[in-house]
């Protein structure tokens, strides 16, 4: 061989040794695709994730892409658990409680009835044993969960009569999904499902009498309060946390660091939705007051609140009685909501009592 | 030139733009260090930081390293902006309120009397034009400030005697800083401030008759609730938020990615504190109350509520009437607590108070 070959050879076994050491493997770009329940524009549901998107690409140096698809693009708004679990996608984002049918434990990770407020459930989520138990539930899907946005109290709902009474809501027809509707179905509500396009048209001509949304920053733009009166505050669901997944295998694939980056960016944008809707409601709020006066915010009179509850304690001892993990969530959620109320009743809430009962 | 040389200098030459190219340099490893007002044990107050080296080196893959000291390192707790500022530490974590003496501008960012709850001010923050003007207040010292984690509502303090009305508050003596001082000193309290080492066998002896520290979570360590019964609830702090400060010449030499783990990292770790001091307090509560079951939660009287609130709008008025940034900071809050209290009471509070009703 001549010395000019050697030297050739040399460089080129330089060069390979340089691009696949750890320098160079780290450059490698892994592209995901992330699916959404909601259209793009829905936000601030759909703000997570497009956030995320975005921080993630720039704290990786462009080495993780990760593409968001809204529902207009996959079809499959109720479809995202099992679309991460096969793997089609390699992330989610959607809510926990949208799964019972197919896994009764995926139902209490969103929000409870009667439930914990924003503050002691991501407190119970990162400190209480909630991730752990979380985890362990989505296990058998092959994906991790992780909290991924808070709407805070969600309102009770639009009613276009007043409830004085039980007796007010026997036969009453109204919409309002999941394990709330089923509360309201043992009051002997007519609970009804109805597309949210065609929600307002229902409302109008009376196909419904009432529905529950979200909040003032999501329902301004349904316009409800233009046609039904009395907006009643929550009570079913007080906290709803939305849900990242994520395909385990995809997951373990990623260089560590990126493993950080991902996992910092899904706590960062979940933090970040509940002040952004926050901010949302707090400014459509004043706006729906401003435009139309005569909306009456109005409070479930406590003996209807009673009733609502004692059916919430029925179906819950039902699922409790389940045993296994589903039991183990339960308790968890009980226990840890039983000393944090006691905290929250002396800071946050005696707090805002005096400070409102200083605006007299 | 012989061939064989020729070849070595190709590969030199080759190695060399290699180890200068985008890749390389991007491995250049950016050593800092971060200066806290607190001892490292000091959780939660000292968690962010800690928590932000930890990720920032894992998402950084190492290329940048925080070592971040405890005031036992550095001995100049109050003097952390400064040397931020001089760029002796290129971090910084600790509370804005404590610059007040040099600028007063930067009294607002902690949290003010009668002020904004977490959500509402963490909200203002990130969307309604906080971040804006606290950045606009600390250009002049030549650092970002990002919020550095949140106590939630600071109780209002332990107490030996009763409060029962304005006269009960002359010639008290009670340990409490800042401008929450200011104000108990327009009512006729003595106000003193004593260091923490001592302030037990100050309350013990009756050096004082009060103080106010933070919550259960820290409180629980202090030992106050064994000599004074009697603990109010918060008025003054309802959402001191911690501080992180970064020198802006630091932070403008490291690479785009770097910045936006680091900007990540802080949001992050700022948004986690305010759960693990909630789960600390919420645990201190009941390991309180159990041990010491004769401790009395009491709220201040409606009328010395009236009192407090207003010398502090005397105090804040004569502070607004300086114009400029410091009205513009005024005005904001003002502004943005009006609205967001609306969205507050009718969602949290109203929630908290039907459910507190329940459990009746």
């Amino acid at each position: 061989m001549k010395m000019k070959t050697l030297g050739k050879v040399a460089l080129a076994v330089a060069v390979a040794s340089l691009l696949s050491s750890n320098a160079f493997a780290k450059e490698k770009v892994y592209k995901w695709k992330l699916a959404m329940t909601w259209p793009k524009q829905l936000t601030p549901l759909a703000s997570p994730p497009q956030k995320l998107a975005k921080i993630v690409k720039e704290m990786s140096n462009g080495r993780l892409i990760i593409q968001v698809h809204g529902k207009n693009k996959h079809k499959a708004p109720l479809g995202i658990l099992d679309m991460v679990k096969l793997g089609q996608y390699q992330m989610g984002h959607s809510g926990s409680y949208y799964w019972k049918g197919k896994d009764i434990n995926t139902l209490f990770f969103t929000s409870m009835p009667f439930g914990m407020t924003k503050a002691e459930q991501t407190s119970w989520f990162y400190y209480g044993g909630g991730m752990e138990l979380m985890q362990k539930a989505y296990k058998k899907h092959k994906v991790y969960s992780y909290p991924g946005g808070n709407t805070g109290v969600q309102m009770g709902g639009w009613f276009k009569k007043e409830i004085k009474s039980v007796d007010d809501l026997k036969g009453l027809k109204m919409r309002i999904p999941g394990f709330a509707g089923e509360i309201m179905a043992k009051l002997g509500v007519s609970v009804t499902n109805i597309p949210a396009g065609e929600l307002y048209t229902a409302l109008e001509r009376g196909t419904i009498d009432a529905l529950e949304w979200v909040g003032p920053g999501m329902d301004i733009k349904m316009g409800f309060h233009k046609i039904a009166p009395y907006y009643y505050t929550g009570w079913h669901e007080p906290a709803s946390e939305m849900q990242y997944l994520v395909n385990i295998k995809a997951f373990k694939k990623l260089p560590k660091d990126l493993q950080a980056i991902l996992v910092t960016a899904m706590k960062y944008t979940a933090y970040d939705m509940y002040n952004e809707n926050f901010d949302a409601s707090a400014n459509a709020w004043v706006k729906m007051k401003k435009e139309y006066p005569n909306i009456k915010v109005k409070e479930f009179p406590l003996p209807v609140l009673k009733e609502m509850k004692k059916a919430n304690d029925e179906l819950i001892a039902k699922l409790e009685s389940k045993g296994g993990l589903t039991k183990e969530i339960i308790e968890s959620q009980r226990n840890y909501m039983k000393k944090a109320r006691e905290w929250t009743k002396i800071s946050e809430y005696l707090y805002l009592k005096n400070m409102i009962a200083l605006e007299k």
